[in-house]
């Protein structure tokens, strides 16, 4: 596996393009549009909020009915969110805009919408920034990289990724783009992600390795507890790779679990350090477990903590805090045994050792945590499995961000 | 019953102290004692964390095992959790100091500590408090209040309240103190929290009111959404009231819990009002619905979401973050039946029906969310339940008191 540039337009046969519809911002793109040259496999996971967006179903359903999917038409600064019969009704007619403009069926075409919940889309500036998008549709980085950039809302950067892999002699490519940065929270998905690979693979086992794969990656980051209504994760698979189709586990598959892994990985300790006001990724990593699950209830509740955070984010080594984020996350193990460190790039320390504070330099646990992305580990001394959790920090700017956000 | 004034002196034969240990703070009151001239019957509630502060490890057997308490010893600036078999050896001592100089057995003197994790108590000091401390014990509104003020840490103002109420033709009071204001979202007790009466009352009467009203009180409050590992409420009743003893339910056991709700409805809406760096009490209540849990779950959830409370902070009318927080709850719903409001004594208006929004004035919304005391309304048009809870907003405040906490 090669890490390569580029992202969702990486793999072969799919494009992408942009363009300023004023959906909510001035000055900005804020439509996407990923199109594959021929039709994809496609693999969704959803948001668990009870209070699901229209473009969320509308997209559940296409994952469970349709055939096939080939495109995505994405809108940054409206969530279409709790907005009745009207919203759904938008889903359909920017599916049905798209697929006249490209010439594939309207069951083809998946949506996305980010941003305040509530609002109406401006459907007359939707149906025309569709009709803007499809002639602008291109192959190659650029094209990709401008899509990245049209569905971000508060993320101060684009987030991408892709890699290489081989299948039965067949160079392969996964890639993906994503956007955060506020009320993530992801539950069986995160707030929008699109993984695209040229890889021929069973729908099954598309669905079936993009699932089991969102639990370790997007599903244990968090930046502010709130999980959205809007979060979709869509893996499209067009085969153009041309390798022998994936219809059984095996290596070709494993292979396929690791490219899925690192992307998704990627892209989610990408949405986790550029979180709303984030000056450092949060990564917690709990060791000797006695099960996975364990180990990420854990790591999850720290990354959590609103205090834990607020204590990163002044660089203190605020460890109990830690200590009791773990107590109060529903995983049991023994406090007495627990040793804790904090690593970055400025070091490593250990703070504690069987749950009693060690006598450590209070400078160099400030230098360390001072790094742009600081890891805290747990040894549990209990087993041998491990989980990581990645957060961010807590900061006067995700105050700012959120307290007059629609305005 | 009748408010009065005073808090966990107010009720006959309870006395209390404070003195300026020098634990952790400069130029101020740190330590408090809590004594009944008679031995009481003690119930108590404690933290659900995993990690529990030695404090109440010690008062959870005295709850448990001994016939009687008749003192509390507490002390802010240092939490004596995580401090190993030091920490529980500490609360061994400071209970045979106060024994000693109160000329009671040990096995009744309860202990309390709230502040930072991990350091070991200074005992010496401890010790010389305690010493300190008895001699100054007195009855009175005075006393109680000094008290009250001892055991603050990030707390802005003390948190009293008492009530009368006629139990068998004899007047009963009741009253309590209590202290947050981060790391509070209790579950089972809170932060610290000692109410006393006079009331004559069995103990396994008063432990059964106190476990049934913490649900409906304390357990309904959040700043940060992070249990504490030193959650303490002790309810402590002498009997010098008079009343011929409660041993069994009924209109005077009713009576009873009508007034500890007051008190403890009245301390807890306190503590989320005076959350670390709030500017307002947020409340929310959600009716008609179909169970009193479903209710509790649904009201909790929205108080504990950062997005909520940053919009709470902002005076922005974000109810959009509210649905999506009801939809996370976990319970369950009919999200395009729910009807919302915003309350306050700046006036009351209707912001969404049926799940969609209405076309309300953001002026008057904004006026109404600018009051100090805020609540939030949401009909599940479901049922005849209803249920509440508070917590506080998200201000740059909570964030710079908690950034750098031990310095």
């Amino acid at each position: 596996m090669k890490q390569i540039t580029g992202g969702a337009t990486a793999a072969k046969g799919f494009q992408a393009a942009c363009t300023a519809a004023g959906i909510k911002y001035e000055n900005r793109t804020d439509m996407a549009m990923l199109y594959s040259q021929v039709p994809c496999r496609v693999a969704g996971t959803f948001t668990t909020n009870l209070v699901k967006a229209a473009p969320v179903l509308w997209d559940r359903d296409i994952v469970k009915n349709s055939e096939y999917a080939q495109a995505v038409v994405v809108n940054a600064g409206i969530a279409n969110a709790c907005t009745g019969q009207e919203g759904l009704d938008y889903c359909q007619k920017t599916a049905d805009q798209a697929a006249k403009v490209l010439g594939i069926p309207a069951s083809a075409v998946c949506v996305a919408s980010t941003g305040v919940i509530g609002k109406q889309l401006p459907i007359d500036r939707i149906m025309a920034g569709v009709e803007a998008l499809a002639p602008k549709l291109a192959d190659g980085v650029e094209a990709g990289n401008a899509a990245a950039k049209a569905i971000m809302t508060t993320d101060t950067h684009e987030k991408e990724v892709a890699v290489e892999f081989e299948v039965g002699g067949k160079t392969v490519t996964i890639g993906g783009m994503c956007k955060g940065s506020g009320m993530i929270h992801p539950n069986m998905c995160t707030m929008l992600a699109f993984v695209t690979t040229d890889l021929a693979i069973s729908k099954e086992l598309l669905q079936e390795a993009l699932s089991a794969n969102v639990k370790d990656t997007f599903n244990m980051i968090s930046v502010d507890g709130d999980t959205s209504t809007n979060d979709t994760l869509l893996l499209m698979a067009n085969g153009l790779a041309g390798n022998p189709e994936i219809t059984e586990k095996g290596a070709d598959y494993d292979a396929f679990c690791e490219a899925l892994n690192f992307v998704n990985t990627t892209l989610a300790k990408m949405m986790a350090g550029d979180g709303e006001g984030a000056t450092a990724l949060f990564e917690v990593t709990v060791v000797n477990a006695e099960t996975k699950e364990q180990a990420q209830v854990l790591a999850k509740s720290v990354i959590c903590s609103s205090l834990t955070k607020a204590a990163i984010f002044g660089h203190d080594a605020n460890w109990g805090r830690i200590l009791c984020a773990m107590g109060y996350s529903g995983a049991t193990f023994d406090p007495d045994k627990v040793d804790l460190y904090f690593e970055s790039k400025g070091g490593k320390i250990k703070l504690i050792e069987n749950g009693v504070a060690l006598d450590y330099s209070e400078e160099e646990a400030t230098k360390i945590l001072s790094e742009p992305e600081v890891t805290a580990i747990a040894d549990l001394k209990l087993g041998e499995a491990q989980g990581t959790a990645w957060g961010c920090d807590l900061s006067y700017d995700y105050v700012k961000i959120n307290a007059d956000y629609r305005s």
